[in-house]
């Protein structure tokens, strides 16, 4: 049995979980994986709070844990980025092990710091094992496409707003009644959440940096009841999604509202659950759900990680430096299939007109529903899917549409999820 | 980089799969795993084909990978039982490891067979990685229940179903001609595969003995489009599912047409993919879905189980003996809610009658819906969810009301999934 001795940083919910999972499936964990993990060490800046620490040692600087010398790895669960970066970084220099669940480091400066020795499963969707996945039941696949359901904050609205057909500020004050959203909700509603995983699940799945800044983010608060509506009777829904393609040109790495068809599994998935698909070359498309957040479902992929690094303890996660030169694409050379709800005035001649400003930037029409908007005055919603288009070709056409004195207000476009 | 020789037996599409991929992606193999593999033989009963080797010493009899001293693992993908058993017994008691994609051995001999250096992903699931995550990134839980379409012949078939309003036979003649389904089709249509695969699922997530014999096993010939239109009605979909509930009497195992809530992400599992749902302690639902055969598709996984023999040499699949004296429930004692499809004449006092029955073996109804059945002679059928009960009292209701005069052909029950 390989003994592993392991220090913790924090002592919120996911490390309560942590060290109530060591200390109530240690049998099991034991039994599975050959590996016995010892908790010596626990640190927390606030005073010891009424936890079972289970014998281990309590001090109220986390950087205690460094000087440890029985302690193996250290498990980074305070949050925040300053602390906790100075942290990882001493102990990978320090030569201990990381294993940390913090999505913003690893995004944001996952760059500065050494691959080795560093695991972060529990940074992306919660107990979903999917950056195992990678490593060890998908490691013979080169990846072309990924998509996720990666925020369930934004996953629990759109479900919410497509069952009960209420709108993003209602169903906004209920989630943040519920604790599904935050008091400022900007991190998850505006999508900042879900590209910081999608940074992390591009580096590891396609061996880019990790290039937060140049995915391309679109939050969820334009999207109204109607859209979802219109979306059900195309045959589609509204995910919120982070999406992944590589082709020849670079990378596509971008998180927006997004139709996707009701044929797919991950249109399916509802609530506050997060879902990963992937696209590979021998294993085709597989899809991996589960809990996106919360202490047990966390700590799961927490103590995943752990067991991973007494097992593994030279893995590097993700390829390596040598296939880093993939570029990023910017969003304007994306192709992709919109869905655009045009409100126009109620008049004879403006579906022409429409229609031929969209055919003059070649654009073609898969699908058109046109119906009363129920607004004051005698307008119409064009509703229109699109064909694959070029996102500065859709600008343009965009702009000459809003120029037009009979559509009556900004134009919705949604893009359509790519059929991979 | 560790470097690993193996042997294949067997030259058809899994192996050719295996090759394959070995080939194409090996620099990103080596990359994500550190670990560096070289087929150095193939043995074939068959004269060798028209197959890329790349490099690899071919045999005509697989009893050569024993004797060649370079060859570490071997990689077991001849099908079939008693030559393939022989040569895993053979290979692990000359202290080589082994990989395999044969479910029936392990299923049915899994127990004579040494667990160390024995690997088998591929025998479960095509391509979806469901024993690695038990092995990896479920590998703190305790599982307490698991549901799974595993077989896709069956999955096709009801998906195609309830899509064209067709009936058993003539989806079975479409399935046999798309390669879907063989001539003689009953390994899938009765359950046999499903179950041997469920035995497997069994051992791996909750420390049995492989038991097959103590699967309890239906097939979906008896499914018919009515059926089918029915459960659409009540909200439900009909899916061919193994099923594993850990309880306090024992554990649940069995394999049978389900009806399952739409509101459950299994439900939306379409056409010959697969998918395992495992219920745990700490990682709350998840569900891994993906191809469930295919040469591709499941040299992914056999190519998985390579790289984790070189990572893990002496890791145990699954929990080792010391859990292994659960008892397996008999179905008589499993409880369960029914659809229950009753064809009645079509007289009154016939609904008491049958509810009276009913209520006599203290099963409590859920929902009814009571139709013209479109058969000769003024025939309707009533239809009901039952509430849980047990199987024996199921049992003596259905021979009760199959005993009445009124009902005047044998009743179709289904069981509903359980609400885990």
């Amino acid at each position: 049995m390989k003994t592993l001795s392991i220090g913790i940083a924090g002592l919120g919910t996911v490390a309560q979980g942590v060290l109530m999972l060591l200390a109530s499936n240690r049998a099991l964990i034991e039994q599975r994986s050959g590996v016995s993990v010892n908790v010596v060490r626990v640190a927390s800046r606030s005073a010891k709070p009424d936890v079972d620490l289970h014998g281990a040692d309590f001090s109220t600087d986390v950087m205690d844990l460094l000087s440890d010398p029985r302690v193996d790895v250290i498990v980074e669960l305070i949050g925040g980025e300053t602390l906790a970066k100075e942290l990882i970084v001493a102990a990978l220099n320090n030569g201990k092990a990381v294993v940390t669940a913090n999505k913003a480091v690893i995004a944001l400066h996952g760059n500065e710091l050494p691959r080795q020795r560093l695991r972060f499963e529990a940074a992306v969707a919660g107990a979903i094992p999917i950056i195992q996945a990678f490593q060890y039941g998908l490691v013979a696949n080169q990846f072309s496409a990924l998509s996720g359901i990666i925020n369930g904050t934004c996953n629990y609205m759109l479900s919410a707003m497509e069952s009960e057909g209420v709108d993003f500020d209602a169903i906004l004050e209920r989630a943040q009644a519920l604790g599904y959203a935050e008091a400022d909700p900007s991190f998850d509603v505006d999508g900042i959440d879900a590209a910081h995983k999608l940074t992390i699940l591009m580096a590891l799945a396609f061996g880019t940096d990790f290039e937060f800044d140049k995915v391309y983010v679109e939050g969820i608060r334009a999207i109204t009841p109607k859209d979802i509506s219109y979306a059900t009777e195309l045959g589609y829904r509204i995910k919120h999604l982070g999406i992944l393609r590589s082709n020849a040109d670079g990378i596509e790495a971008r998180v927006h509202p997004t139709l996707v068809a009701q044929s797919e599994l991950v249109a399916h998935v509802n609530g506050v659950l997060n879902a990963v698909q992937v696209v590979s070359d021998a294993a085709g498309k597989t899809l991996f759900s589960g809990p996106g957040a919360g202490g047990a479902a966390t700590a799961s992929a927490v103590v995943a990680d752990i067991i991973a690094t007494a097992l593994h303890p030279e893995q590097t996660a993700g390829d390596s430096s040598s296939s880093r030169s993939i570029p990023i694409m910017p969003i304007e050379k994306i192709s992709s299939a919109y869905y655009l709800r045009i409100p126009t005035r109620d008049e004879p001649g403006v579906f022409a007109e429409v229609t031929q400003i969209l055919s003059s930037h070649n654009i073609n029409l898969d699908a058109v529903i046109q119906k009363d908007s129920h607004a004051q005055g005698g307008s119409v919603d064009i509703v229109i899917l699109t064909e694959d288009i070029q996102e500065a070709q859709m600008h343009e056409a965009l702009a000459q549409l809003e120029a037009l004195a009979t559509v009556t207000a900004p134009v919705m476009r949604i893009r359509v999820a790519p059929q991979d």
